[in-house]
């Protein structure tokens, strides 16, 4: 039977890899790895680094496939139809490289930036490919630092209040509204940033890009002062380098609301 | 000037540490370990296990402590003050071990189970200390796997579907009500079951305790099934380890509520 490792291996610090993380590298013949394009191919670099820091050269293989571009165009409910017609021809991808790139009895493993359970696609699309039952295959999750965790942890702040929730949702949702219920929200994928929205609001913000990489850029404090600097250096950044993925956690103060 | 490392250790199997952990570990002279009583002195003993499978013998310090007991028979709406006190004593607890156990030149570390942002209180007591201006330092913060992506990484699966939030909350606001605006909902700190209380609704549980330990235990499935194995089970572990330590992940099914 064909095993398939998911392997969290943190966001951008090669040293967030786990024990677990490195000993699944090692016990891995083929490894996995989704281009998204030109843009971002320090990515793909840096995994390939990671690889060479832990495995002895040889002792393993790497098949690059491109990702399908995704309908970005597809704006508002149109969002998730894109999204699954993206997925399925992204499982299409996944499985012929199982099929052709994979022996029997091998161990094949894609590597996940961050924590593969925070806004990842891996883990779905496997399942779609198992469920079209034309290669079979076991696989396992290796739990990583998500960006999340990264991110407060160079703030060196928390994720929730004491006994208080936090939510993680997405740039598009915030654009509809303040989340109900909660004052500590994460924003992920949020290429409009939406902050500024709230920019009037009693709220400070932990931003930050490139967490955990030489790139590494961090601003924190009353939103009102930060969003304008966060535009400047971001525009900055995006320009320099091409692409940018950041993430930041809003924190709103009900005492002085 | 004193250095003091926030190491997030993982969620219980210690092959979760960070190569970065690793490297705070061998960076530090004197590790401090604040212990819950007897109940959970396991959990002690798993983090000697840690410096031991690291560290060579000699090299560093240990400086136990005994957690001030929080007040739990506070219910309700004194949660909050009781905190606070809890927090204070500890935050002279702190205090002392670091005046009195850490040199000027040398580095400390506490390690904390998980992530050190996720209902935690090690930063918020540290920024307390350094507020009472009686000892100075510098502290960093190393991210870890949280216990959140590691019960979702065993049950192979997201905390959040496409392009939807999740929610990370406690037992007490869940018995408040179903979180607002969110179908995923993590929660953690929750001595009650207060699952039980949505058993009659469309959605699933993952739920898992001693997560990455040898007495790991996993059960997943529709709540309606899986909330009575979940108390059966629990309560079976809770009386042969006299503690327990447990999360799980409710998925509402919108589509078909």
């Amino acid at each position: 039977m064909r095993k398939i490792h998911v392997i969290g291996i943190g966001s951008g610090d090669p040293r967030q890899l786990t024990l677990q993380a490195v000993g699944a590298l090692r016990g891995t013949d083929v490894f996995f790895l989704l281009d998204k394009g030109e843009a971002k191919s320090d990515l793909t670099q840096l995994r390939r680094d990671m690889l060479d820091a832990h495995l002895p050269a040889g002792a393993y293989r790497v098949v690059e496939a491109r990702d399908p571009e995704r309908d970005r165009a597809a704006g508002g409910s149109a969002y998730s139809p894109a999204v699954g017609d993206w997925r399925s021809a992204r499982a299409g991808i996944y499985e012929r490289m199982i099929a052709e790139e994979l022996g029997e009895d091998e161990t094949g493993a894609f590597l996940v930036w961050g924590d593969p359970a925070l806004y990842d696609s891996t883990l779905g699309i496997l399942e779609e490919v198992l469920e079209r039952c034309a290669v079979a295959f076991e696989y396992d999750v290796v739990p990583g630092v998500s960006s999340v965790s990264a991110l407060v942890a160079r703030h060196r702040t928390g994720l929730n209040r004491v006994a208080r929730p936090v939510q993680i949702t997405t740039g598009r949702r915030l654009a509809e509204g303040f989340p109900e219920g909660v004052d500590d929200v994460v924003v992920m994928l949020d290429a409009h940033q939406t902050f500024r929205r709230y920019a009037d609001e009693d709220i400070d913000i932990y931003w930050g890009a490139y967490i955990g990489t030489p790139d590494e850029i961090l601003v924190s404090g009353p939103l009102a002062e930060a969003a304008p600097e966060i535009e400047r250096v971001r525009a900055e950044a995006r320009e320099r380098k091409g692409w940018i993925m950041d993430t930041y956690l809003l924190r709103r103060n009900p005492g002085r609301r």
